[in-house]
């Protein structure tokens, strides 16, 4: 038997890297391209475990290594530091991807599709429109929950009028609610309830130190900051845990409704006033709403550091 | 006024280069995108200009350096050491090209369409046809010399069915007998009359040593042997000149015939016997015909090379 074409999205794969990679295949097999296989480069997260089993679909197979010379076709990222070991020495027959470009090269002639929208599956939307390829249901689905999980249901800054449009139709051919059914894929994926409280505030904590001031600000995202909250009492034993060994002066956990764009931060220490001070609110029970605050580099971190 | 964006193909350009930058302007005032301009990187060669004079097109103006911002669409080319000064520096919105990707990166997403075809303007009559806009006579004359030109009438093997269908489909719409324009369109880009003997063999020679042994394989390009024989005398004298000056113990000129992928070589020097054991033919005349030799680096080269 000829060797598969292996298809695949990037490390640390998101629910647009599993998703497009099993759409690119049913459409190259679609275009009679028979011997395609959709993989993955690492753990399905629970979002995307939300898809495939509403969809009743199994994972694709894990790769982690290439063998010289294995054909491929990339989906959702182009840099070799974000793709698969032994990517260098592929033949890279495709890439559809919404990345900028950079730290890749082939040697030989390829197709490759980039476009500046929110989302691959935007793109493979566009290619089955363009080739006249009827969309199934399954396709449709697989492709509105890329379209949603990279834009945030259409709310993120990177959201682009291709991806409205693409998502629109895709709702009619998905014969779903897809608003509803996107909301409970996010919320799968922000399913915290497996972590302990340890794991919750180092998941993507970020240590820093000002002027031999140490203090973290850690973030996880949720759908409902409320059900984050009630295990507020455990966090915050945690968060003294951490504080006192690793000799910090504050603490901040921000609580991230990425639906509504605002956070709730639960802060301690002795330096609690760089984040009242920063926002302009006093904290209540060690914790104040932020309205309009989600991102921690933009402005979690800035309104802080300046008042440390 | 808003900045131009600027359009244009690799340095040195080709027909492809240049045609399908003044049709990626077209196509993109088409499509609502008004200031865009098409420029050139260099020298717009002979064929090219048969194309634009038979079209009553000026020249593209000619851009030598980009300043920092610049926005650009790259076409026919993404190496940034065959593009324009400051490319680095650019903003590159959008690329279409039908080579490798490679000394290529950028810092955000942009649009990029590569296909493994054997011209630019292939892949460009597909934007047409998927955004369902008409080409004109002249646009359809713009790509099919594009086409003709990259394939040498289709009969390179670098020829895709990609692009034999396109021509098919440019034809139709150009309504002009277009095997026998794109004869002429070769003819007048192997247009050597204006250049001195000494010219013709010094366009494109490849000086070589073997053990000391000195010697040069000079090529030139036609789509009439005898043509290019008439001045036979000529440039045997040229040759002779350079073989005293150089010390040179051969000189091989080849006039290969690009459209039935022949070639005639003249050849003087004390080691002629190098090419006929090379290729197992008697010169007479100084010269000879080698069937289906077309490639220097292929052909001519190893086998006179290996008698040396």
């Amino acid at each position: 038997m000829e060797k598969e074409i292996l298809i695949f999205g990037h490390k640390n794969p998101d629910t647009d890297s599993i998703c497009s990679g099993l759409v690119k295949e049913k459409l190259s097999k679609k275009l009679g391209m028979e011997n395609v296989k959709a993989v993955r480069l690492g753990k399905v997260n629970k979002e995307t475990k939300y898809v495939l089993d509403y969809l009743n679909l199994e994972e694709p197979g894990l790769v982690e290594e290439l063998e010289e010379g294995q054909e491929v076709i990339m989906v959702d990222h182009n840099e070799f530091n974000q793709s698969v070991a032994g990517i260098e020495k592929a033949k890279i027959l495709e890439v559809i991807d919404h990345h900028r470009i950079a730290n890749f090269e082939t040697s030989e002639p390829l197709s490759y599709t980039a476009r500046p929208y929110g989302c691959t599956s935007t793109i493979l939307l566009e290619e089955y429109k363009t080739r006249g390829i009827e969309i199934s249901k399954e396709e449709a689905i697989l492709m509105a929950s890329s379209i949603m999980s990279d834009t945030l249901l259409l709310k993120s800054p990177t959201t682009t009028e291709y991806d409205k449009k693409a998502l629109e139709e895709l709702e009619k051919i998905a014969g779903v609610d897809i608003k509803q059914y996107g909301l409970e894929m996010l919320k799968a994926g922000t399913d915290l309830n497996d972590f302990t409280a340890e794991e919750l505030i180092s998941l993507d904590a970020k240590s820093l130190d000002k002027n031999g001031t140490k203090f973290i600000i850690a973030q996880v995202n949720t759908v409902s900051i409320p059900d984050v909250l009630k295990r507020q009492e455990e966090l915050e034993n945690a968060i003294k845990k951490e504080v006192e060994s690793k000799g910090l002066e504050l603490f901040v956990l921000a609580i991230t409704d990425i639906l509504n764009s605002n956070s709730e931060v639960i802060a301690l220490g002795n330096r609690i006033d760089a984040v009242e001070k920063g926002f302009g609110k006093k904290l209540e029970g060690n914790r104040t709403f932020l309205e309009g605050v989600v991102s921690r580099k933009k402005q979690l971190l800035p309104n802080i550091d300046k008042n440390i």
